[in-house]
């Protein structure tokens, strides 16, 4: 089954360490981070621009792949949903997806703005923001 | 490395099987689709709604891994582009992502609009467009 086997492409660098701490979307606070690339995928970032939004794919290592049904932020006064209406990290593939504003690119090292996710993280991709001529 | 291993957890079931002849973009005549997951995923799918849109994450099993440069589109005109920039299937971890409406929900087959995804194509993830509240 290695068709099913993700390579990581790279980690965030982050000053959240802490699930629990961490915010749940990039507007409730998430801080400024790295994301740092293995030097092998340098060829891929070609083209990457400051200043641009991307889309930003990473594996939410900390998840539990069990859980199907979850209350919505945690919040005992809502009902259980299922993981796929919802966008809690634990979920059977727990994919993360983040829109970031790239702020600078210093080689194989890219900052970004407001990232919720985790200090070391894996990277799993980055695509453009939708537009019809990509 | 169990933690990087995907679980497709269903499959999509589609008229297109060519991916030669599939629309790169869904507003490019991607057919409606279903999406088929497996019955043991049943519960994650409570509080999907008919008529609305949702985001897709597909494994893109026919993907070349190794490419790191394309030419956007196939276009011998357009430079050598790193993958990171474009949405090129062709990539290290060839993640679809897509957008459909769904548009009926027949226990554990869900059927949606326009959806660019090849027949058999698995599927890893489904996500509610993002709003703050969820």
């Amino acid at each position: 089954m290695a068709a099913y086997n993700l390579r990581p492409i790279g980690h965030v660098e982050s000053p959240l360490t802490d699930r629990a701490a961490a915010p749940r979307q990039p507007d409730e606070g998430a801080p400024d981070a790295w994301l740092v690339f293995e030097d092998r995928y340098a060829p891929a970032l070609d083209g990457l621009t400051p200043g641009t939004d991307v889309l930003l794919l990473t594996w939410l290592d900390r998840a539990d792949r069990d859980t199907l049904r979850v209350r919505p932020r945690g919040d005992t006064d809502r009902p259980l949903t299922g993981v796929f209406a919802t966008r809690a990290p634990d979920r059977p593939n727990p994919i993360g997806l983040h829109t970031v504003r790239i702020l600078a690119i210093a080689g194989t090292r890219v900052h970004v703005r407001n990232l919720e996710a985790l200090d070391s993280t894996p990277i799993l991709d980055v695509k453009p923001l939708l537009t019809p001529d990509r």
